[in-house]
């Protein structure tokens, strides 16, 4: 096993626990012993449980003595809630460690110098890329300017619509595409939508499996806007945990997620709320579903977003385009200098 | 050279002729002697000049005996207004003849039985589908189908607009995108926009170059729509011919196109016109430019269709997704059952 494969494996073991840690970063580990084996994995556990190089080192026990840890963030070196994963890897003996990420939370940070005082081999940068702008994107985010990280999704034909012009939109993009908005919904740690699209589609914002079954993970569910829902909206049941922000400010809101430790806010819309997010700069990705349908009339996926002239276009770059079954799927960021924190 | 590489010289003669050939075909024909030399290029002159064929003939002259003839389509059997293509191949001493797409227009047909008959070695089938959907696609339709193919372009941000909530939308697409749409209609014979966009945007509707010069290709420019337009507009100039059709039924605008020759259509919008090109189910393939930018507001590019819920929705088929330059280029064909002649 390379260097990359044995932290692409860390990173695997990251991607499944993303909606599970904040505000702790989702992180991998992978113990590998002297004679190339793998003997521990591990990912993060819920706030509070231990860090991914602990639960990794549990697995590995005595066998991780003179081994290899290749971590997807820099280990910690700070005692939080659970004692710095830094002193477990020199408490077992471990001889080398890889991690793709420097950590750049302060009071955590300096690992790294700590096990190379202890004699231990470190080097950081390994699939950095992969790791920050894939499981780790959020969190980073979210210590770089102090506010969750925003994915605005919308699915749209070809013409721009979201609905037809009676408001009907089943299906406007196809199982594929839907499949993949709740592996999204499941990495997030809150949906946000505003009380038009509760109010027009009583959505329930909740993660479906495969068999359109309730899944496990039960991301917040975030309504915003100042009119009222009734009782019976499905929002409201106990699939999922809901809370009701009677603001119009996407300021205001991402400052009350960030209060209950969210970090990885997907955003649903609909237009009005998606527009007023657009306008604020607090959209830091898209992901957009075109599917390959005219509709020739309806509602457009954002709404006044206060731009009134092409040169004040809020502008992005194309990250990715895919295709997601019949659909075409472009994540966009934002173009320098657009956007800001 | 192989027998492909042969092909797609072939056919790269054959792009570069087109919207100069309607209506008939733009061919290509390449002749290889037997040593495997290319000694011969052609591509299809404009109505009443020769062939493909016979172009690549002439310069071959007396070394195309024994060798090999590339042609894009089947070699015509029929006394037009040029002596069939077949006969000349055979004049010259031709051995083998390698062809795309047979000729599926019965007075034409028969070149390759005559061929035979005569010993050439023949087939076809060779790049077939590149040529069958590239240079020969709206040829092949036409003859299919008794109508000109059109190709619906526009271009539009993310969220679906073509233009800022005040009119304007320079620019909406990057460069690039800009300049392949100036070479997607040099190849059109015909650049049609309803009089709603001529007169709001006093649009040209000619072919530049790279520079912004005008481009040696004048479609005939179209404008459609029972609105006059005034003598000053800039389509009305003469840097290429125009005509306005006063209807606005789609059907009539592309019988009256078919009888002026016209094979293969751009139709450049506005919304109005190409809303009811699609409720007519006269697009045969869409080239949208996404632009990865937000406006929240302005026109979309697609007008009323005739849909009025979702289950009426015209459904398409994603055929290719590229980059170009900063903004995803998307072509679609109608999805099965949808559309007709």
């Amino acid at each position: 096993m390379t260097d990359a494969e044995a932290m692409a494996a860390a990173l695997a073991l990251s991607e499944d626990v993303r909606g599970t840690t904040s505000p702790n970063p989702p992180v991998g580990a992978v113990i590998v012993d002297g004679g190339g084996a793998v003997v521990g994995r591990g990912a993060t556990r819920p706030p509070g449980g231990p860090h991914a190089e602990v639960m990794a080192l549990r697995e590995a026990g005595e066998r991780a003595r003179g081994g290899t840890a290749y971590v997807t963030l820099e280990p910690c070196a700070h005692r939080g809630r659970t004692p710095p994963c830094a002193q477990a890897l020199l408490d077992v003996g471990i001889a080398t460690v890889r991690y793709a990420v420097a950590d750049p939370n302060p009071p955590a940070a300096g690992g790294a110098d700590l096990l190379r005082a202890a004699g231990v081999d470190v080097a950081g940068g390994l699939l950095a890329d992969d790791v920050a702008g894939g499981p780790l994107r959020a969190w980073l985010h979210s210590v770089r300017t102090g506010r969750p990280h925003v994915t605005w999704k919308y699915a749209a034909t070809l013409d721009g619509r979201v609905a037809a012009a009676d408001g009907t939109s089943r299906w406007i993009s196809g199982p594929v595409s839907r499949a993949e908005v709740h592996r999204i919904r499941a990495a997030a740690d809150a949906v946000v939508a505003g009380t038009g699209t509760v109010l027009a589609d009583d959505a329930w914002l909740t993660v479906r499996d495969a068999d359109g079954g309730l899944a496990d993970r039960r991301p917040l569910r975030v309504v915003v806007g100042t009119r009222g829902i009734p009782e019976t909206a499905r929002v409201l049941d106990d699939a999922a945990p809901t809370v009701h922000l009677r603001t119009r400010d996407p300021r205001d809101v991402l400052t009350d997620l960030a209060e209950r430790g969210v970090v990885d806010v997907l955003l649903e819309g609909g237009p009005t709320l998606a527009g007023a997010f657009a306008e604020a700069g607090v959209i830091d990705r898209i992901v957009g579903y075109v599917a390959p349908a005219l509709l020739g009339a309806g509602p457009t996926a954002l709404g006044a977003a206060g731009v009134s002239t092409i040169t004040e276009a809020h502008r992005w770059r194309v990250e990715g385009v895919t295709m997601s079954g019949d659909d075409v799927r472009i994540t966009a960021v934002p173009a320098a200098g657009e956007g800001g924190p």
